[in-house]
């Protein structure tokens, strides 16, 4: 039998749908004290959040995961029951399999190996884990990380298990990823009836020549190792469903998927003086999600990750920053190096997840051999 | 005490809320009927209108109106209950008062008067009421029309008793109206997320220069008797309300008030040429509510009833082709010379709707003297 799918297995029987965490993380938590593990649980609002760590000195390795997972949808559409873990042709399917009670799994089975074969590693190992992050993500590692500037917890590398391969193991890593800023926009304007204009002012009319140039704007080029800033209007609405009235207001919600070639601060400053130069008459409420955070092309984490790739899965792994965003965002800006490193994502959030056992069976060599050459004394 | 005030209190009592007559129509065809006019009762689906000639010679002189009225709203906030005729201060109160109950009333006066004292009258005058004029409008005049084109009955000249007067009766006539030329326009593109936007089409994206476009034309200058030609977007939607979907399609409701400096067929071509140009994939539904209809200048009707507002209200009449649309937008299709005649439209549609006991009072004889200079022998 295999340690990684034997746990693997445990953890998909426990319907874990956000936030419930549904015993994952005693279940973790328990294995790891035994071997010596220090155990904080961290309870923020509803969410139960793990981080175990061995070790006391710096630097701080951690690992990332969520034990919780996205709704299965209509069980009947799934060919075996989502939360009864099921082999079948090499695959292993069941909701989580991918996203990322694998990859969970694999890091407690590294975890496990790595400081039974080096009880007196350098630095400290951590696994910090979530029940919050398929969710709103309020109460999960955005506050563990509020709670880590408090009592002084540093994080100097973080591995982040979310499935990051195309089409086999080791074949991407992820380096970084953009930063999400959104903005609520409301536009003003004067409601009145379509057969007296004089009488109204119709925000779609406004708004209209300064959408087409935020539309046509070219925020950045991005660089090295992020593509340009996108933006998306992926909401617009106004009007009541009458066609005689011309609607008061418009609202539309905007969003930037942003390189580190542009600022959070600069997108938004740009963003309104396009919008005053049209003469719009505006409210915005800006939200950001995230900055963008990249691992240096020359960090030590980065440099050994796609090593590891290369010697045990025999593939030079492409780095990259696509995608979306990642509990990675929060961990970053305590200054840590972050990559990505998980299974196939090619079934995740959908029916039939699924990961291939083999791949499965290689993960916890992969991230043991990056504790290993991270720490080794 | 007044013919045309208590046929007025006499129908305000009715609560002919649209499309529902409330008896309106059978209480005015008795009392036609009882001097010789010829009724016709035409009904359409649940829409009740009434036909009522005397004389059976050319040319024909209608009179249009309505008998339906717009709901009260909160009655509440009425200052009088509005189906009870109320007089205060010199105005009569009701829903329907200037809209148009009174000027029904006064119609059916001006016509008893005029066939009384000129029996053998040149050519037919002819009273056309319908109960949905404010609703959907589709059984009323619309319908009328068309069974007047199977029959042969024709209009050459026709007073509509929509409320025209801004401040004292004779005060305006509408010599015209804007057609109005509706459109429910599809924009299509490729549904997504907003990290992946290069698997997406946005269609608020597609549509944005397009938009521009549409709200930068200029489509007429209009002419003497109408404005330029109006544009108006009055609803647009697109998005499920989630921030990071990129939407399928977007769908915009647009609308024309046009001039007889344009055409329908113009209108729609050259909407539909700038999205073309703008490569916007799209479906378009056109409604075309009305054409734009014009009493020209030197037309007889129309200069009659200016003479006669100079003379009887000693008030030299705005000709205007302003506001919404109206029954005559059927009737002129017929051939024939449409003005619009009517009190004080300040209340209407409002709560304490009401018109001036002066003005109801006098509206009689300003109808009967078009009679009279239209047909007399
Ligand atoms: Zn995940
Ligand atoms: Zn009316």
């Amino acid at each position: 039998m295999s340690a990684v799918i034997d746990l693997t297995r445990d953890l998909i029987r426990r319907r874990s749908v956000t936030p419930d965490d549904a015993g994952c993380l005693p279940l973790i938590a328990a294995r790891l004290e035994r071997l010596g593990f220090h155990i904080e649980h961290l309870r923020f609002g509803d969410v139960d959040n793990l981080w175990a760590t061995h070790g006391t000195e710096e630097p701080v390795l951690a690992f990332l995961g969520h034990t919780d997972v996205v709704p299965p949808g209509p069980e009947e559409r799934w060919r075996f029951p989502p939360f009864e873990p099921t082999e079948h042709d090499g695959m292993l399917y069941g909701r989580g399999t991918a996203d990322m009670k694998g990859s969970v799994a694999a890091m407690v089975v590294a975890l496990e190996r790595f400081v039974t074969a080096h009880p007196q590693h350098s630095g400290t190992v951590g696994l910090l884990l979530t029940s919050d992050e398929e969710g709103v993500a309020l109460h999960g590692v955005r506050e563990v990380v509020e709670h880590f500037a408090r009592s002084g917890q540093r994080i100097d590398a973080c591995v982040v298990g979310e499935p990051s391969a195309k089409e086999t193991l080791g074949d991407l890593i992820r380096v970084g990823r953009r930063g999400s800023l959104s903005g609520t926009l409301t536009v003003k304007g004067v409601q009145g009836h379509v057969a007296y204009p004089d009488k109204a002012l119709n925000p779609i009319h406004r708004f209209a020549p300064a959408l087409a140039a935020l539309v046509a704007e070219r925020w950045d080029d991005g660089n090295a190792d992020f593509p340009p800033t996108s933006f998306q209007v992926s909401n617009i609405h106004a009007g009541t469903g009458a066609n005689n009235v011309i609607p008061g207001e418009l609202v539309a919600l905007i969003n930037f998927r942003f390189s580190t070639a542009s600022t959070a601060d600069g997108l938004r400053e740009r963003t309104e003086a396009i919008l005053r130069a049209h003469d719009v008459a505006f409210d915005l409420d800006w939200h950001l999600s995230g900055h963008p955070f990249l691992a240096p092309p020359g960090g030590r984490l980065r440099r050994i990750t796609a090593e590891v790739c290369r010697e045990l899965c025999g593939i030079d792994p492409e780095e990259s920053t696509g995608g979306g965003t990642s509990d990675g965002r929060f961990i970053a800006p305590m200054g840590a190096e972050v990559i990505e490193l998980g299974p196939v994502n090619a079934t995740i959030h959908k029916v039939d997840e699924c990961v291939s056992l083999a791949d499965l069976e290689r993960l916890p060599d992969l991230y043991e051999a990056i504790c290993d050459r991270m720490l080794r004394q």
